[in-house]
């Protein structure tokens, strides 16, 4: 599936003393933008979260910060999946600035697909497809 | 029971763009507050949560800013109880800078003790006593 | 001016181990609803600080608590100017979750014009009409 | 210098609806140790901020999640430096839970020493021996 952009803009909450976002959160930013692209996938993960059990468990993060967002601009939050098997998903994230269209960063997160019980657990196969994930994996 | 003081060190992440502490914090302090009055009036909230199934849903806060925290200082909580029954609780807060004794702020939160489930629940007999809830209430 | 209806999605950071959201970020949700009803009166908050060193200094915060919000659900924050002077402004909000229009909460936040140093000062005539601020206060 | 420890009890607000810290608390529990290593080496940041106007932009972040922290129990934060030089600084951190000893999480943060521009400059030589930065770099 082609990479989801979604929009959002920065709060005063975000912002320290430094006069720019606090890094961490660009992670919660990446969860957004993880979210819309479950949603763009015909998916909505509170359901699954609720439905079937399944949880999302982050693994590892990483980011990259290369320029710093500032209060009250738009951050465009481009988010693809890098690899997915039943077992684990990995996200790609660019944030660009909407007005100027500067990188703010890159990052990827990487997640076990868990049961209720936060124990590793196979991804139900009726997900499979709408997340790329190939048959017999 | 008296006042119960606690102390923690102001975050980089609780700054905001002013210089000076983002006023939501002082909401996740009083909390800090209101858990280690708990456990000095000799309960530990988390247990009472997972145990008894017993939650503290916010039903009201307040907060009156006096003076701004700053970074990397060390902020005195006293927490008291103003109001107890076995179907609400009321706590008052004081928020003082450890350094200089300025005040910080004032304010105060209100808790309807629920179930599991979230409504409204009677709290335990076994607890009254030590939140200083009267007999007959 | 009538009430300016702002549209926010809880975000999984936001929610706590209840499984619901965390009741600071109401206030962080107030301040989100604060900036567009700024940006509704044509005016833009980041500009009055940046270029008036005009800062908007909490001096109180109330909010009762009445519906949780969840997960994912989308929230209107609908704010409007209750009280104005040339030296302070009063807010006050509803929030309502988009799905089903219960209530979740009603609040206010009271705020004292300051300059960059952070002290009281007046807020500069130019703003007045747009805040709903009377001539001869 | 060895590694500096940190302990920090888990607030409420830290925790989500999984029932575990949101992990990217675990940057700003990163934050917590990087600033009491600072401490530890006889240099607070607060005043190199204030007074050289040296900030430490993150460059970098990266985390390992290894067991979830829960509520209210205390966490190791294990601060150390692994490489210094006077333009950038790289910090690694174990994290780890206080009662039964396992390992929350490693990670590691890169920062770029930066004036109160927020452009990249030498760090004072002042600040070199206590910060392990050998002669000569």
């Amino acid at each position: 599936m082609a990479p989801v952009e979604t929009r959002l803009r920065v709060r005063y909450a975000e912002t320290d003393q430094m006069g720019v976002v606090y890094h961490a959160n660009y992670l919660i930013w990446m969860e957004v933008g993880r979210v819309e692209y479950w949603r763009a996938s015909g998916l909505r993960y509170r359901d699954m979260e609720r439905e079937d059990g399944i949880l999302l468990v982050v693994a590892e993060v990483n980011c990259r910060y290369l320029s710093a967002a500032v209060y009250d601009e738009e951050v465009i939050v481009r988010t693809s999946v890098a690899e997915a098997t039943p077992r684990m998903i990995r996200f790609d994230y660019e944030l660009l600035a909407a007005d100027d269209g500067r990188k703010l960063a890159t990052g990827y997160t990487k997640h076990v697909f868990c049961g209720a019980d936060r124990r590793p657990a196979k991804l139900p196969q009726k997900y499979h497809e709408k997340l790329g994930i190939k048959k017999n994996t």
